[in-house]
This record gives structure tokens, sequence and C-alpha cells, in this order.
């Protein structure tokens, strides 16, 4: 069997099969939609697998990632605001070809030059951020959200779609008990905000939100219409981390591989993966296999990092292969931009993270 | 004036051509040669700005970054180990194609290995990486030094190219006079590691190293005879709070420009710039321009940046550029892969970063 040159990322298909359908299953039992988010994979081949599932559609980040990732799934949610003329243009490009493109915003002075650079006849849907409470985007209060889908619903080239709602903090939250008292004082806000636009005749038809963290906390509160967790066909040592309850827990479908390049000292090794090769955000990866299990990962630069070893313990050699469960899957993703794939734990090929990057637009 | 899409790195060409005449200029006037790493780069235009600035070849942190940018330098140093079997066909192929090419080898159990890999009659330039006690890479003592020269010697596919000496984190000293010192105290080591191979016959015709951040130390020490400078191109916020001493200081020529998304809160607005885009692991950037000198720049997730104003400042409306100083800047190119080219302060097209990721090797 021979496998990838490292470091690299590897793809467990079997585990992610099980994954992309365990989440269609929870959404399904508790007739919610699911658009999973793309940001986590930015991959077509994983979005066209979530779409077969029975996926809505998928959500996406960046401008970018809705380019890329176009026709791989049956519509598209832009979870973050675009507030600038040259993407106001390239949403007009995607509208022109025809993808079924929906985007959030939180602000009204965005509306008339993004309504203006639309093509004739051209009709975007668009649904208004509400923040949690946690400041990052999203209107503040449930007036804003009312006036702000007012003025949606008075632009003829824009169709009111309805609120986005995400908590992102919350999603890590590692005891359940308490990732769900936190997501019932937020949702005391998206209560009073969706009560304050049915009273204005603006009751929204898509209440989307949630994430892998909360996925079960979100069925159960019964507001969000659609969930989009995106962690969960990977998953990380963030999210392995938490209890997320469910009979059928996530599996971790994401490792990295990394080679022993050095071994010249007591105590520790050199391997060939760094901060170019693993997200540094949430800590140092995890030690799964090739070498003992007590060890401890530390990063050493961009193109390095050690295995601390137990008192005692004899060194891997150097060229041992080292597997790693990466500690947050998006950005380490992100690095590569390559999966290769794993099914039966033999090597099956390779996928693309085609929308790696933020591409060039100049 | 069109500016690019963000968020996205721009270069300022201007100043990446004085920075690149300072440093061929510094290693001019000491009889050193050049061979600026690329690893901070990873770009085919750029290496070959500084062959034509002098440079005797480049650096390559990675088999991958020689694999694309093999040909726009006259000749690349693979400055980390290289122990595994798929590696070594990569390298012979190399070989085969007629690429300039060196490497360091830190230990004599990937010499036979590597040898019957070779392609007959090949002959591959390997350079002892010594130590200089950070522990990352390198022999520890002279006298493996010796014995690893010895070997590379007696095998007849290898030539002895000399030795690598590189001080990683003593780099970003702040002060030059505590830079100084630490390399001083590195350079023992360096020093009576040349004394030995010297008695052994094994005089290094190559003693390869530095930094940006030693430049002028390294020159005054006289013991490397090639310097490895990567950062020093682009600058960063890290080397720009070093004093890196000498008459023609290197400028930055690396930003970032973000747009403020959401601006909801008295107090900070929200950036489209956050962990995918901008390194975390020299802390945050400097906030620039498009915002007031004195708020700073926070990390809000993967998508996301918090601008923290000063207490009475106006907060810039959405749609603002902020334009941001990277803290890495290495790690920040290779987040983004397209470098948005400025030209007397005008727009001048785009460069790709060829070599950014690892790529697929099956």
């Amino acid at each position: 069997m021979t496998l990838p040159s490292t470091p690299c990322l590897m793809l467990d298909l079997d585990a992610l099969d099980r994954n992309v359908a365990r989440m269609a299953d929870h959404a399904r039992a508790h007739g919610l939609a699911l658009r999973p988010h793309a940001k986590t994979h930015k991959s077509r081949a994983i979005a066209a697998l979530q779409a077969k599932a029975g996926a809505s559609g998928i959500c996406c980040a960046t401008l970018y990632e809705v380019e890329q990732l176009a026709g791989a799934a049956r519509s598209i949610l832009l979870t973050s605001p675009i507030v600038t003329a040259d993407k106001f243009a390239r949403i007009a490009a995607l509208l022109s070809d025809g993808i079924d493109l929906a985007m959030v915003v939180d602000h009204p002075a965005v509306l008339p030059p993004l309504a203006e650079a639309l093509p004739a006849g051209g009709r975007l849907r668009l649904l208004v951020d509400v923040d949690p409470g946690s400041g990052r985007t999203g209107v503040g209060i449930p007036a804003d959200a009312v006036a702000l889908a007012q003025a949606i619903r008075a632009e003829p080239r824009f169709v009111y779609g309805g609120i986005q709602f995400y908590c992102g903090s919350e999603q890590h939250i590692v005891a359940l008990a308490e990732r769900r008292a936190a997501i019932a004082a937020r949702n005391v806000r998206l209560a009073e905000t969706i009560a304050a636009l049915d009273a204005a005749g603006l009751a929204p038809l898509v209440v989307t939100g949630g994430g892998t963290g909360t996925h079960g906390i979100d069925a159960d509160a019964g507001l969000l219409t659609e969930l989009q967790c995106g962690s969960y066909i990977l998953m990380d040592q963030d999210y392995g981390a938490c209890e997320l309850g469910g009979a059928a827990p996530f599996e971790q479908a994401l490792t990295l591989h990394a080679t022993v390049v050095s071994a010249s000292h007591p105590g520790f090794v050199t391997l060939d993966a760094g901060t170019k090769a693993i997200a540094t955000d949430a800590g140092a990866p995890r030690v799964l296999a090739g070498a003992p299990a007590d060890c401890r990962y530390r990063f050493k630069g961009d193109e390095f990092g050690w295995i601390d070893l137990p008192a005692g313990s004899p060194a891997p050699p150097i060229g041992t292969r080292v597997v790693l469960m990466p500690s947050h899957c998006d950005p380490t993703v992100n690095l590569h931009g390559v999966y290769h794939l794993l099914r039966g734990g033999e090597p099956a090929g390779m996928w693309t993270a085609e929308a790696r990057g933020y591409g060039g637009h100049p």
C-alpha cells in the first residue's frame, strides 16, 4: 500500500459517508432542511455527496467559495455580508449564469447599490442576518430586522427569504448542558425577532443557523427551519472533545499524516508538519498513531513540529509515519487544498478543495 | 483606480525591488553568496527577480517548492531533511530533469536508500545540516558532522557540498545587541564544527545559513559563505519591530486589504479577514490605513476580524477598505497564493505563489 507524501490530509471515505448520512437522518427526523456549510470542506466532490444525501443546498462563507462550488449544489446561501461594488458585480454574474443564490444582509445601506448592480429581471433572495449577541455580523435588535426586511420587500429585484441566526462561539462549549443553556439564552433574541417580523407581516419562511455543536439543541428548540452544520463531516479534536449528544456520534474522518525527519535528541523527534500544515488557532493536534500513545505534539515553526516523548519511551525512528488529528478542520483543510482518500483503509485517489483561498479578482 | 476584491494581499513592487537590491548589495559588499529562501514567497516571478539581482540560487523548505520553482532559479538548496522513499524518487526525477539541486541531511541512515534511488550517473550535492542548538533538525556534535560528511564522500553518487547552520528563533530577537550576543553564543558550535571538518580534510566549501534578522551579524561574524534570508523582500510586523541595523532598512512591501462588512455596534467594526486570511502565529496584524491610527485588530474566527476603535472615534462606515500589515509574512502568503501588484501606487496585475501548499503526490 503506497501512502502519499507527507505532510498530507487523509480522508476516510467510509467515515465521511456515515457522517453525511447521520446528519441527513437527523435533519429529516426533525423536519429540518439541511444546508451544510461548505466553508469546512471547500470541495465540489463533498458538496455533491451532501446533495445526494438530500441537502437542500450548501452555505458558503466567501464569494470565491460560491463561484468555485456553483453547480455542485442545488442552491447556495452566502452567509457573510457582501458590501462592495466589485462583489455586487460578481453576484450579478452568478445570477446571470442561472445560479440559485441567496445571501445575507445586515444593513439597509447596501440595498440600493446591490439592486442597481443586478441584471434586469434578476431576482436575488436576501436573508436578514440577525446577530445572536456575538457582535460579528447581523442586526442587533428586532426593530432593525423588521426595517431591513421591509426594505428588502420594497425592492422588486430582491426576494425576502427569511433570517439567519448563527451562534458561532457557542458551538464549541464542551459540556452539553452548558451549551444548551447558552443557546437557550441566545434564542430569546431569536424568538423576539421572529415575533416582531410576524407582527409586521414578515414571517420568515426560512430561519437558518446552527452548527455541529448545536445540531441536537437546535432541533429541540424548534426555532430554526434549516441547519447550517459543516464540521460534522470531517470532525476534529475540538468537536471531538465536545459532548455532542445523539445515539450515533460523528466520526473522525480527517487525519494529517506527517513523517519523523530528525531524531537526534533524547525526549523528542521532529516532524515535517508545522504551522503551514496544521492550523494553530485551536491548539496542537493530537497524536493518534506512529508514536507512543501519551506523547504530545508541539509547533516548531512553519515547517516543523516536535513530538515530545514520555520519559523512557523509545523514539520512533527517522522515516516513521505519524498520524495526527487536526485541532480545527476548516482552516487545516484550507492550508492543503487536497484530500488523499482512503476507502476500506486503502488509498482511493484524491479530491481537491477547489475553493481554497480567495482567488484573484482584479 | 480599481483595487482587487478583499481580503487580498497587495505587493508594492517598488518597495520589493528596493528590498531585493539592498540585500543583494549587502551580500556583494561582504563577499557572501545570497541564496534567498523561497519559502517566504513561493513564487516563480519573485525567484526570477532575485536571480536577476545576482542570487546564486534559492532555498526551498519543501520538495513541492522545489518542483514548482525549478527553472526559475539557477540552483536550489532544499533546507529540510528528506527521509522517505517516495520523496527520494521525486528527488531522482528532478535530477533526471537536469535541475541543479542540493539538499541537507542530518543522519547517515538515509544515505544508502537515497543513493539507491538516484539515476545512474546522477550526482546529488548533499550538505550536512548542523543543529545550532535549537533541536529542530541537524547533527548535534562536531564528531557527527565529520562522520556524516565522510559517509557522503564515500558514496560516488553524492557530492559533499558543505554545511548548513540556520539559527531560526534568534532571527526574531528584537534588540540588535541581544540578537548579536545570541548568535555569537550559537557560533561557538559552528566554529568548532568547521574546525573539526577542516582537521578531517573535509573543509566545507559552502557554509549556508542566516536570515533577515541576522544578515548583518552573520556578515560581521565571517563564518557563513552564503546567506539564506527570505522575509526581507516582503517584511512584516514581526521583522518591522526588530532593530535590523544597516543604513538602508528594508521596507514593508506586503499589505493585506480587508473591508468593513458590518458596523452595528459602538466601539468596533467587523472586517472580512480572519484566520483564513491572516496567519495567527505571530499575533494580530497592525492597522495601517482606513481606520483611526491607534485602533487594534482582533481575530474573530476563520472569516472575520474586529477593529477595536479608540473611545470617541467615529466608526469607519460599511465598505471602508482597511489596510493591515501582516504579523508574519510567510504563512500569510501561503493562505492566499495570489499577490495583487502595485507599481507607483497603481494596480499592476497579479503574481501567483505557485508553490503554496504541498501539492498532491499519491
